[in-house]
């Protein structure tokens, strides 16, 4: 784990580096649109998005300079979702990973369009940024992509679907609908994104890679329950039993804490033998993704 | 005019039924999601993006079902840019064009979430809807216009610019600057998208377009503000002298009435004039924008 733990940095700070190249030579840099953007999109977070963007391109030979536009993009459409649903309207949270939401310390009108222009800004990038090595009907698919993962058909619906949930008791084919949606179509998109930038290998693997991304972005749901019931709040950054106390229906709701942690167990083991399908059938190696599905059930923030 | 309000008519009604077919066939749609992006993406208005993608798509020899998806595409990002601006924490608008806002009808979580999802939509359409004979780099080029005229270099730009302005007296120059970014931006790449959709020829024409884009962009705001003062409530859909009370900064309260008309005329004489010249320089009947220009500093509404 330490190579591992070694690459998910690695990654983080290229990917902040990359978000902080396109959005610092903004017009109006100095105001207040600007900066909420740069808050929104640096505030903490793990890197999830550009991580499997950099791993998929990295494991089909691209180098990391054609990866930096899809990575920066997805995690600025990330950011906009956050920001969003941060708002007073939607959840109403004041804080996020310990610091306050950006409408707290922007206000709502500023959250409001700095989500918007982030969300722009992440077409913008993909559109415009040197990807030397990407052909350009594969940077238009790469486009398509995410505005298809991003929108109704993806995140846009989950979110949705998740404030029609509220309040009701869903059942597990309802709240795996919603995560599919909300967080799965687009983990699965930096998964493919990554891939679409390398050609016809990449093209070639989309099939197994899909799997790989349902299995991986379920299992980072399920943790994300399990660690509100077991986690230790000074780590997870938000106290232990929330989810609870909010009635919200979760995976240790729906199936008990033991069921979940199997659960959680058997995704990632799907997660494993897909790869291993993968390093059979295109000659590749998929250390990095294995990792990261032992880091998802194994971490305890 | 009879002609030209025949066509205005007929470019309303495909660019409505250019959105219906974009919007109808997504997922979820009986949910309020899909019902609060088609409210907001019809409720009223000129279509005056979409009419001027049409005619100068058309005026370069293009086929309408080229400009289906630019469009529907700018109109989303118009339509998003209305939703999101009539919410309580920005211009808190109860009604627009006589009808609810979509907070009003929807709440505002939907109308926030309906607002991403159109503009997602609009990259979506113009990544993915069949454009004939619009070669790949074209279509790029078109996406990258709209991200651009979009995001914080155009109109989400000029959102901010008019946000700080609130309550304070700006002057000509940066009261130009707001319009130029928050209403002119999406006019130019309207004009912009239908002339890259006909490749080479209207790449070619793209330095005179702008300076048309940029004479009616300003010549529409500056009718906007006279009718403000002068219009008849009844067709504007707002109170006469709304703006004044609101101590808005407008054309007529910086330069009188008269000398706001004067300006209005001259724009539209600079547009005229640019049209000449593209008629003599690229062979082109420019009929249809010469027609708009006027329209823009006779409506009435």
């Amino acid at each position: 784990m330490v190579v591992f733990e070694q690459l998910l940095k690695t990654y983080h700070q290229r990917a902040d580096a990359a978000l902080i190249h396109y959005i610092d030579p903004l017009p109006f840099s100095d105001g207040q649109l600007v900066a909420a953007m740069r808050y929104g999109a640096l505030l903490g977070g793990k890197r999830l998005r550009p991580f499997l963007v950099y791993a998929t391109g990295e494991m089909f030979g691209l180098s990391l300079d054609n990866l930096d536009a899809p990575a920066a993009a997805v995690e600025c459409i990330h950011a906009y979702s956050l920001m969003h649903d941060d708002l007073p309207a939607m959840d109403d949270d004041n804080l996020r990973r310990g610091q306050p939401t950006s409408h707290i310390k922007f206000g709502e009108a500023h959250a409001i369009l700095a989500g918007d222009a982030l969300q722009t800004l992440a077409f913008s990038i993909l559109a415009d940024s040197p990807m030397p090595a990407v052909a350009v009907t594969d940077r238009l698919a790469m486009l398509s992509e995410l505005a298809q993962a991003s929108g109704v058909a993806g995140m846009c619906g989950g979110q949705a679907l998740d404030l029609e949930a509220e309040g009701k008791r869903v059942d597990l084919q309802a709240l795996e609908q919603i995560h599919s949606h909300k967080t799965g179509a687009l983990i699965r998109c930096a998964i493919r994104m990554g891939a679409l930038a390398a050609g016809e290998a990449g093209r070639a693997a989309l099939p197994l890679l899909d799997r790989y991304a349902h299995a991986i972005g379920l299992a980072f749901q399920v943790q994300d329950d399990i660690l509100d019931v077991i986690g230790d709040s000074a780590k997870t950054g938000k106290p232990q039993g929330s989810d609870q106390e909010l009635e919200k229906s979760t995976y240790p709701a729906l199936l008990g804490l033991e069921q979940a942690q199997n659960k959680a167990l058997d995704l990632y083991k799907d997660a494993i033998h897909v790869l291993e399908e993968l390093e059979q059938h295109h000659s590749i190696d998929t250390l990095a993704l294995k990792s990261l599905a032992s880091f998802i059930i194994e971490r305890d923030n």
